[in-house]
């Protein structure tokens, strides 16, 4: 049995082991955290000195404990690399003004929340997952057998024996084209190209686009991930606030002007995390944008699997010449198949391939042949239409519940995620939830500068339940 | 039906537009040609005229016929970047000189490299071929049956419903970690991670560790897709001459004091493309002048599988402390599944991971679960056993055959590729190879700049018939 002076440093411990207490965070007052854990300030006590022993934690001299950096926090790779970002201050009058400043918040935001993506907080819906619940996916049935089928076929599975087709799958982009056509994007089949998930398409498209130093415009709030994967590459983020009529296309008028991006990144439909698609005509100004200043566009359609189908997409507008589409899975399927594509103008094609090449020279054919089989026989259209139904359920439960705990909505609801205001700081809330055994998800998370913030990102499919909702109550109650 | 001009004009085409004729290359002058394919020169000259309509060729005034670059030859991204090769030419006194010449012929190498290894020459075993034959791989019924096995089971597949272990599947890197074991490699189940194949590990090691302008050092001749890789990510490459004596010492030992390399990469055992396994004494002196200089050495161990078992690796030596050792699959199972892995010190293992998040999220463990039942089970091992007696009877044939062709062998045949003195220019008959249906890896290839070489490498799985040797004898005397 352990004491309650240890079972609460190995909590604090196992927090900072996973980076859900990223570096530099403060813990709480140890009057604070005695009133919140319903134990005496000696336990307390007791336990921060234990997290001082091990090295997790510093003293900083009448300011309290802190989170010390246990990763070697800045590799020697980045070291005095040109990498910058740009901060555009919520509510700042002229945010272009200040370049220079190290873009530190996004990794830690970064770290966080792919660190998160992987952490159990326990068994309970998880209101801070960026994915489906298991239990929904489970139901593609359809997908281990198909392959089954494959592996059953020694006419099928013949090309796993050699190193396989560079650009993926024939079938599987023959069956992808079809799909594209379905949204209006007209892309032929040797236009498309398989990668290991869309994170790997993204990676592929920034390091084909783009050298160290390049400018590159993404979506605030947006996907932190995307952030830190431009930073890590060494380019200089440009946030660009993202609203309900679109990317604010003035900011990005004057980043073009001073500038010259060479990239922006869009998550158009059923952005993430708040739900906003791009209306046609913003979409039409944005492809203008680009036209005049000589920038490709990259569209994570990621969550277009549960998007309407009426949706407009920019490679749809623009036909995929200034255009590049990347879409995966992860959302409809299994995640950890990481089957992903992307379709790029055709003068780029052979550039992606080079680098798809040379980063993971091809891949894993079983699992795209399968993959096509599902969508020739219309498996994952049927499934998708069963998920966009269900969410719809949930979604509509989910945001009574909100509403009932005080909170309302900073976008319309639509999609997986609804993008909530709460009224208080969900970065400090995010502690205590975890004692109750939710991973949220803080809006903090979403820029590109840590800040305080009150809005958080919740999973649509996992707050359906009155529970979460009444300890999320209880717990901003009692702070 | 073509008529033989328009034969002889595709036959060029298509080799251009896959780039095995690459860019710059020159065309055979029009008598040449003539002679070579059998028809009148007229012939020639209007397949040559089609190729410049076709705007694949472009004539220079009394030189002849040179390829056009199709493809965007450097990419934007690339351009002004502080990228350079320091060549070091074959007999040059003072390889050392000169710095700043930018790395075009391995690029050319690499993508050559690249194309040749998706291109069918012919259903002939193709004696450039880097991986084993189909036939042969065949073999492993067990690995088709393992992924059925997977898949049959809910409880196995589930962790394909979410993202799965960031570090890859947990059996699978603990039977890693007793296959490592067993070539005395010391490596906990924590310090490894798997990856998209061996690729995609050195790809996330170079990512982790270096920054773009780092000095590198590699072996010459080598893998060129290494140099091309390194050379994309913007770092300079230092070439180290790899004899059977392991690499060039007081090279090493000079460029360290030149330029600070931040890291070596070395195929210690049976490299590529020579077959020289490093002796244990070089091993230890590299391991003592990384100790020295404060760099890392990459380990890529891809012909481990098929190497005696007393062969030692610098990873044991060195107790994986400034070693990263890196692996897959492709050379002994199916080399389209794409599951490596890498191993690394463990103060470096979490930067590993970020990148691996970062560039593909996860890996799928559906692959990484079977893979892990088959070494578990015994059977890679036996298989394995069964591949390097089937290749050292498939050697000694191909090492008869060559030496009664004319050849000699640059290096001791071990392994699955013989390094071959041809005392012809390899590069100038590769193309005449391909016209009788034989792609043929020229030395040229493994080389950092592109130069005239007598070499060539065969695989000795695909040069056991006498029918290759013949043709090559008929193509050597006629020119």
């Amino acid at each position: 049995m352990l004491t309650l002076t240890e079972q609460l440093a190995e909590r604090f411990a196992q927090r900072i082991r996973t980076r859900l207490l990223p570096a530099g965070a403060r813990l709480p007052s140890v009057r604070e955290c005695a009133r919140q854990q319903g134990v005496s300030p000696y336990t307390v006590v007791a336990a921060y000195d234990k997290l001082l022993a091990q090295g997790l934690v510093e003293a900083r001299r009448q300011r309290g404990f802190y989170v010390r950096d246990i990763a070697q926090k800045t590799p020697p790779a980045q070291e005095g690399q040109a990498s910058a970002a740009i901060p555009l201050g919520a509510k700042t009058a002229s945010p272009l003004g200040t370049i220079g400043v190290r873009m530190s918040g996004s990794q830690i935001n970064a770290t966080a929340l792919m660190r998160g993506m992987f952490y159990q907080a326990s068994a309970k819906p998880q209101p801070g997952a960026g994915v489906l619940p298991v239990g929904w996916l489970e139901e593609a049935r359809f997908l281990p057998a198909a392959v089954r089928k494959i592996t059953a076929s020694p006419a099928l599975q013949g090309g796993s024996l050699s190193y396989g087709e560079p650009m993926g799958d024939a079938g599987l982009r023959a069956a992808l084209a079809r799909r594209m056509a379905g949204i209006s994007i007209a892309a032929q089949p040797d236009q498309i190209m398989t990668t290991v998930g869309a994170t790997h398409a993204l990676d592929i498209v920034s390091r084909t686009l783009l050298k160290a130093g390049d400018p590159v415009m993404v979506e605030e709030p947006g996907w932190s991930v995307e952030f830190a994967r431009l930073d890590a590459l060494g380019m200089r983020v440009l946030p660009v606030p993202r609203g309900p009529e679109g990317p604010d296309l003035a900011v990005m008028a004057r980043y073009c002007e001073l500038h010259a991006p060479k990239l922006f990144v869009s998550v158009s439909v059923l952005h993430n995390p708040t739900g906003y698609s791009l209306p046609p005509a913003s979409a039409h100004q944005v492809l203008q944008l680009a036209e005049r200043h000589g920038f490709y566009v990259v569209e994570d359609d990621t969550y277009g699997h549960i998007a309407p189908e009426y949706a407009v997409r920019l490679a749809a507008l623009d036909g995929l010449r200034r255009t590049i589409y990347v879409n995966g899975f992860a959302k409809i399927l299994a995640p950890n198949w990481r089957v992903g594509y992307l379709a790029a103008p055709p003068g780029l094609v052979e550039r992606m391939l080079d680098t798809k090449l040379l980063s993971t020279l091809t891949t894993p054919s079983i699992l795209e042949k399968a993959l096509a089989l599902c969508i020739d026989q219309g498996q994952l259209r049927r499934h998708a239409e069963r998920i966009r139904q269900r969410l719809a359920q949930a979604r509509a439960r989910s945001v009574q519940l909100a509403l009932e705990a005080g909170c309302s909505f900073a976008a319309e609801p639509a999609g997986m995620f609804g993008w909530v205001e709460t009224g208080v700081d969900t970065d400090m809330l995010a502690q205590r939830m975890l004692d109750e055994g939710y991973l949220i998800a803080p809006g903090a998370l979403f820029h590109a500068t840590r800040q305080p913030c009150t809005l958080m990102r919740i999973n649509f499919a996992n707050t359906q339940e009155p529970a979460f909702w009444r300890t999320w109550k209880n717990v901003v109650k009692t702070g």
